[in-house]
């Protein structure tokens, strides 16, 4: 018998849920796509999963005792000490679900949750663009601003558990007021909702509207340009925080846009006096869409290498959470 | 014999120059305080520093055998691994000076070296307002903004060795313009002489002269107002990246007008949707002014903590730092 290397990876969206069965070398050797349809229910998400993960499984030629286990990457907010889903925005007719405690009990495997920027992230850091770096803060600009920051590889917590919300630095004092509960923050400026707001003003249909124009439409430029600006603030502000060695852009806004992004960014970096600026390296996330999958896969590989196939004591691992 | 429980610790600062011998309860057994003038150059400056220490031992009962060694909290930057000073703003004459390996030689002991906001921050942590917290950030406003970030009472690292420079926060998009390299910073809006500079305009003398109208002038008011704010927002912003177990304030501004400060922070986090606010303590500084040399004893304490009395093991164990 060889070791085990492969892993089921699931990444949850609200509108659609990917499931791959990936192997240790980031490779995906099947996958299935649904609608996510959470309005229904957990128990009809939890039946398209299984079914998905069975189909995976079939065509990659595998059975469930030849996986290290499982791991899902999952919008947030999730709890995962608990293995709970706690998004009504996103997942409307799935708070509380017990994803964890469901797949483990149907599949008797570990299973591992996360959100679904830290299953990018990790991704990205075993096969993508965040090879061999440590601090790595991997920024995702799409419809929001999430990110997330590893460790030697490891998620970053912080009291009670807690990972880094990172959509959230405060970098405007009289900007858009954020649900976050501060005005201002990176994701009320750059996010592709913020940017879209902000175009309908100007008779911009979507964010979309609003970048094909920036070239030759000064409305259009300065919102781009505002969201550029915020995007370097936020960074700046973590590169003189973390002090990250690689700060990774993706979403689907970071990675199309990703020139006028990063340019913005080097160039404030660039006028840094207090850091080691030269040591700070700027990426495009090399995974795409699949980082989220792939990523979710990852989870399961890391907490085989580190307990074993306990996944209930990867999740005890980790501090009580006081709050949800 | 019984375990040795005492440290030098040496607190320099552009003025002055403090150095006491600290026991294992985080009490001062004995002090003694000089005019820094680095102007003379380091030699000068080294001699004024062993006679203090003689002094200081002599006071205290102590011969250096007693020692677990010496730790120096000093105005950065600093290169904690080489062990040497670059400050050429507020220690002129003293660039490059090999502290570390100079004192190391003269008394046989090992020697560590890091910034003021970092010991002081470690004395805050071990005796202080930081006691059993982890993550920790303590902000030190008064001049200038510095800071420091704890891990499990350890100085947390970037990427080559980098501490947090937590006072250019980015918090404002059209801030005064900062040595730093960008607009707006925390410390560009909220530090003594940003208090002071802006005061100018309105006749204050200086930063006490602003504090000191606050309550019945509407341009003090308004200068103060936006200080407290952009505390708020830079540790909002690290209470969503750090997201630390308690934020200490500490420093000349900070203790003075903690009531003002941290009733702004208390507010805007009181607002938070996005991590767990009640888990995040905010205190003030206990230590006051002897927070650095007690913390700067705690440098020694720590390293002869981890791995004995080897000071050069502790230096060469950190990475290599490729700037300065």
């Amino acid at each position: 018998m060889s070791a085990i290397t492969r892993a089921i990876g699931i990444d949850i969206g609200g509108t659609k849920t990917v499931v791959a069965a990936v192997n240790a070398s980031g490779e995906i050797l099947a996958r299935a796509q649904f609608q996510t349809l959470s309005t229904r229910g957990f128990s009809a998400g939890l039946a398209d999963i299984s079914s998905a993960i069975r189909q995976v499984l079939a065509e990659a030629l595998l059975a469930a005792t030849d996986l290290t286990g499982i791991g899902i990457g999952c919008a947030g907010p999730v709890d995962p000490i608990a293995g709970t889903i706690h998004n009504p925005f996103t997942l409307p007719g799935w708070e509380g679900a017990d994803i964890v405690g469901s797949l483990r009990k149907q599949w008797n495997l570990p299973v591992r949750l996360e959100n679904d920027a830290d299953a990018a992230a990790l991704g990205e850091f075993r096969f993508g663009a965040g090879r061999n770096s440590s601090p790595l803060v991997m920024a995702t600009l799409g419809t929001g601003i999430g990110g997330a920051i590893l460790m030697d590889g490891r998620i970053y917590r912080g009291v009670a558990g807690t990972h880094a919300e990172l959509g959230h630095i405060a970098v405007a004092e009289n900007g858009p007021e954020c649900y976050c509960g501060i005005r201002g923050c990176w994701e009320s400026i750059a996010s592709g909702t913020a940017i879209a707001s902000a175009g309908r003003a100007f008779g911009f249909a979507d964010s979309h509207g609003v970048f094909a124009a920036a070239h030759n439409n000064s409305e259009a430029s300065a919102i781009i340009e505002r969201a550029a600006q915020a995007t370097a603030a936020a960074l700046w502000t973590l590169a003189h925080t973390i002090v990250p060695q690689r700060i990774i852009l993706g979403g689907g806004i970071g990675e199309e846009h990703f020139d006028r992004f990063s340019s913005a960014l080097r160039n404030q970096i660039e006028r840094a006096t207090q850091i080691p600026k030269s040591s700070i390296e700027i990426a495009k996330a090399q995974l795409g869409n699949a980082a989220g999958v792939i990523g979710a896969a990852c989870l399961s590989f890391q907490a085989h290498e580190e307990k074993g196939s306990q996944s209930a004591a990867q999740n005890s691992a980790l501090p009580p959470r006081p709050f949800r």
